[in-house]
């Protein structure tokens, strides 16, 4: 695919980067051809590929304003604008956008979907230039350090040295804390949000059972699916409702739903969605498979798997952070069971053990993971602080408005 | 089926359930035939009807002896002797035996197959009368209660007025508790373990992922497969290891199996089972299906979801338990996830309201919900001083062995 498009177009993208797309919307793809392969942890070689992005804001005439926001698991690069398929607002917009705590009227904002994803950057179900055919499970198994990688090539390629500070949750938080271990020199600030530096036992079985729903459907065809003009949908549906448990905490659930029958006021005695939590469990199931390709799924709940920076760097987790100058600010929520609060504790411990500059905060919340996303006045207020007094320390000017 | 069985065996199965059959193995069928059905809490009636069963021990003169043990979602009569499909030893066997917690020597151990189950008990995979096929779909919603009156039924045949004890884990606590609240003059004790008066939007949540994941697979047909030869075994499957997640604890899976490899030295960049978690769960999966129905399984989560005392009693939980003379021993397990603490305790703040005699015992166990099927000395010893304290106030005489 895009084989035609141009390489060396550095500044071009960056004007584009920096100028009307900057408003938003407009899809923005960085390509690498044959001559710049990735090279994978799995010892093969990407290429050609694509990273798809957003930003949001402009790039400083010192280009130390950038910072670049991580996704999670099943989001992707429409941080703070529509999102094309669905026609819903960007996934953090409440926290970036001008004036908010990430403050695109002072900080350019950079957000790219992950390699292996379905949203423009180079994945599973685009073409493999061997075969002309979708890559399916052709694809080579990609990881977190490899995303990271992507996005490396990315900041590259828009002429950034350093970035401001990386910010993501959850998958996005691993992310962060890749681009510190591999890459701290890049990196002043580190924002890890609701994340862990390796996924445990629990983790990899919740998204095991998610991969043999969709393996398990007949409609996935051996990971075939696009070119038979099928598609696994009930698999995948069923994955992304057992994965969405696991977002919100029993209190959320409890508090949102309890035992509330949806629109009937007694039980059915049937197998139909009697209570509001199976009726809301399975419009997110349906709603999802609309807009994402179930092979990235299976791609990108591996990478999860397979993180582990402890194990990387020889069972020892402060290994990876030896001699950081970047400054973290570690966030997790009381009620995340997916990544608790002792997830981010050992990350803290591990860049106390080697002298970093962290600071860590537990914010008290009801609403389990997902809280990353949501309005929690107090992750706004942190990452506020944080990022203002970084800002400071880096010598990035107020926002206009504030001068 | 089995319409040419004698109905009124009362004596007969009396003989037989507390004679050769005691010593375990043999299958023990109580028939209900069209004159006596089964009225339901969805208002139909099931007739004729199975009420499949184990019993270990002998029945006393008085007939004062007799424990019920209500057995688990994917559990069945073999409390404590061989499965018939799997050749395992007994689900309770470590509990339940000669010279045992609850000791064959002094009681009759009666264990039934739920009513909805697929180890002879009638559910959805037994012949419908009035098509000549399978039920399927048509088979009745069935409830706890449901469970409970055809458990009934079962004791008034065998001639058994009031049962010593009744006892039960999971959804086997449940039909204790709906014994102690519907039939309390027929309970002169009842041991409730991990498990919980009404089932949670967390716990609903998860069963409907397991049903979707069923009904998923195009192999369910409708709910109609076993007349067309097929399995929904991938849908059953998945849906056993997302449920299988909720029986272990955080601490059990990362102790059993951390980011253990399995059989491998290093990550094979693939989906197989790389990690020893996915390698178990998948076993977990495709050995359930050898021996478990999937609409079975589909009517008996259905039963869990739709349990509800307190609704049931006007909003007042204690209202189920009110003049209560039944002796209760309530147990819970400190990483129990599935049925925390807080539900049992619930239920003892019940009890404690209309002045039952109740004790309660929360277990320091790292295991989970499924701690109440391991060997957990604390539970052993809980269970040994309750049931012996109760039998000496019901005047049932020690085991000969101790005479």
């Amino acid at each position: 695919m895009a084989e035609d498009r141009s390489v060396a177009v550095t500044e071009r993208d960056l004007r584009v980067a920096t100028g009307s797309a900057a408003r938003g919307g407009a899809p923005l793809i960085a390509h690498f051809d044959d001559s710049t392969p990735l090279v994978l942890d799995c010892e093969k070689s990407l290429a050609p590929f694509d990273i798809a992005y957003q930003t949001y804001g402009t790039l400083n005439a010192d280009k130390t304003n950038a910072i670049l926001i991580c996704h999670a698991l099943t989001a992707d690069q429409y941080v703070a604008s529509e999102h094309p398929i669905t026609g819903k607002p960007g996934w953090w917009v409440t926290l970036v956008g001008p004036g908010r705590p990430i403050d695109t009227d002072r900080f350019f904002v950079i957000c790219s979907n992950v390699i292996g994803g379905c949203m423009g950057s180079t994945g599973p179900a685009s073409i493999n230039p061997t075969t002309g055919k979708a890559y399916g499970l052709e694809f080579p198994v990609i990881t977190i350090g490899d995303m990271v990688d992507a996005q490396v090539r990315l900041i590259d390629r828009l002429g950034i040295g350093q970035l401001f500070s990386v910010i993501g949750g959850s998958m996005g938080g691993m992310q962060v804390l890749e681009w510190a271990a591999s890459h701290g020199d890049r990196v002043f600030s580190a924002v890890p949000i609701a994340t862990a530096a390796w996924h445990s036992a629990q983790n990899i079985a919740f998204h095991e059972v998610g991969r043999q729903a969709v393996m398990a459907d007949p409609e996935w065809r051996g990971g075939r699916y696009l070119e038979a003009g099928a598609s696994p949908r009930n698999g995948l549906a069923v994955a992304r409702m057992a994965a969405h448990i696991t977002y919100l905490s029993e209190d959320a659930l409890q508090d949102k739903f309890g035992r509330n029958l949806q629109a009937r006021h007694s039980k059915t005695f049937s197998f139909d969605a009697d209570f509001q939590v199976e009726s809301y469990l399975r419009y997110q199931g349906s709603t999802f498979v609309d807009r994402f390709d179930a092979n990235s799924y299976l791609y990108i709940t591996r990478a999860l798997d397979y993180f582990d920076l402890k194990t990387e760097h020889g069972g020892i987790l402060a290994n990876a952070f030896r001699g950081t100058k970047t400054r973290f600010c570690v966030v997790s929520f009381t009620s995340d069971w997916l990544y608790p609060t002792r997830e981010s504790r050992a990350i803290v411990q591990a860049l106390n053990a080697v002298a970093a500059n962290v600071s860590f905060v537990e914010i008290e919340s009801s609403k389990g993971h997902d809280a990353f996303l949501l309005e929690e006045a107090e992750l706004f207020a942190t990452i506020t602080g944080f990022i203002n007094s970084a800002a400071e320390r880096h010598g990035i000017a107020p926002a206009r408005e504030a001068t």
